[in-house]
């Protein structure tokens, strides 16, 4: 792949997304001593980045594998990502999920005319389970972060934010199952001159931080992170361009996840989701390092149960 | 006043205040079944359009005035927007507020620089106070909606609002002291051929819609609403411009607000108060009276304090 290629890439899934305005306030800029935009994925049709990476994974199929539908076993965004993505091109959408997953992510899946599978509790059932619908129905896998198409069109939202401030001296994500961050760190290097990426990552699910020393994919043992979109790790398809291009994982306690989420719904009054404050959150940790400096971050997405928040 | 003297004003008021932004939702003008527009002064400097008002009165004072201060007895968002407007003009503003007033309030005003200044909580005593600031200190009393500058202020949203959307053939705010609506209706009577100004109001001090019935301010018994801005009653300046260029008012019971509310969190995933939410819940309960219409909804504000929310 090359420059050439994400072009493509954002012209071909323009249509289906939006081009998310860019945010700043000047007194969350007064605070850290740092000129600040948030590119606000949170507005992203289906309130997360993920519109565009499962956009672009459907419009590269043929038309013959539309046709016979895609299938992933996401349970989170990814999973009303696809549905709407393949609602809009008119694609069936089979979407595997714990029986016992929350009925507020299913009845996400059902607006957008996804259709649920439900499986045991347990990744083998839901890998097993996916597997018998690619193989029933021949549809097409989608994973939520570790496919090519998918980290392509996750480089979109920085192009765009490149594209209206070509000044930035580092950019900042979430750090999750890695397709993000790696989408990032390609945009940075092919439309920037010298723009960093850093990764920001829940000390409770640091595998990142880990993979990055030891040069191997690491995993986490347990999941006691309120950033829910992060509990995953990286692929082999994500890591080597991670290797490559990312500057570094900076990581942060909970509690440092929700200040930074209560301050950025109480500053700028947007609606994140705890994942999506975790870069924002190693901002704040480490102010001396971004001092005077143009910084961006993926503001990744904006869907909460705001009946039930972390806040007290 | 005339045509210019709001192009005055906002041409004035323009380096001290954000041109917000408007936002709309596919997902909500599909509901509705129509075009809706909301002009996002949740994103005002200091999270709400009270700032345009309160600097246009401050900028309309004499430079001997500006230096014997300002004074106000608002609690709300209008003792933050004088704070935050007397603090960009370099001038002092004494806020009088009962002491039993939520330490959230007071925080936001010290914010500002505002000077508290503690009093009984009656109305009596809120305006004895006021008045002897007044004279002690010589300050300017600014009236939170019953004044022209304030007013002339309100108006600049919808300048800018229907300088992007010339065609809405609706606009709606909420109503509550009547500045707001009162501004609205004048931006729309210059500024737009045939654009109707609706208001929004909560059944639970439904005051204003009974002063357009019996021609006199009519005023409330009691208060039980969420929307807490709009507690209170119209006043005489601004009361025979809402008789003369407000089209009708709609009322809507306190679980349509909180619908209504909830509807734009999650949608929209930007954070507005319970009285910003008002004109919204006014158009989801008479959607037929406003289907295929170009509408236009000013979000007055988005302090709330979301450690305390009224979902769930």
């Amino acid at each position: 792949m090359n420059k050439e290629t994400l072009i493509e890439v954002h012209n071909r899934i323009k249509p289906f997304i939006h081009k998310t305005p860019v945010l700043s306030s000047s007194l969350i800029n007064e605070m850290v001593g740092a000129d600040i935009v948030f590119k606000c994925e949170n507005f992203q049709k289906m309130g997360a980045f993920k519109m565009r990476g499962a956009t672009n994974a459907i419009l590269s199929l043929s038309e013959e594998e539309r046709q016979r539908g895609v299938v992933t076993h996401s349970s989170g965004n990814f999973a009303q990502a696809v549905s709407l993505a393949a609602q809009k091109l008119d694609v069936r959408a089979y979407i595997v999920m714990p029986e016992n997953a929350p009925q507020v992510k299913k009845n996400g899946v059902k607006t957008y005319d996804g259709e649920i599978i439900e499986c045991e509790s347990t990744p083998q059932a839901r890998e097993a389970t996916a597997n018998k619908i690619k193989e029933e129905k021949g549809a097409s896998f989608l994973h939520p972060s570790n496919q090519d198409e998918v980290i392509y069109g996750n480089s979109t939202a920085t192009m765009e934010l490149l594209g209206d401030y070509p000044n930035l001296d580092v950019i900042l994500t979430p750090v999750g199952g890695g397709g993000l961050i790696a989408g990032t760190a390609l945009a940075a290097h092919y439309f920037s001159d010298n723009c960093k990426v850093i990764g920001g990552e829940p000390m409770e699910a640091d595998d990142a931080y880990r993979s990055l020393i030891s040069g191997k994919i690491e995993t986490n043992d347990s999941f006691h992170t309120v950033a829910d979109g992060l509990r995953t790790h990286l692929g082999d398809r994500n890591f080597p361009i991670i290797q490559k291009y990312v500057d570094k994982i900076i990581r942060v306690e909970e509690d440092e996840i929700i200040n930074a989420m209560q301050l950025i719904w109480e500053r700028m009054k947007i609606i994140i989701e705890p994942s999506c404050a975790v870069p924002f959150a190693a901002v704040l940790k480490n102010k001396e390092e971004f001092k005077n400096k143009n910084v961006g971050i993926i503001l990744s997405g904006g869907n909460v149960d705001v009946t039930n928040l972390p806040f007290g």
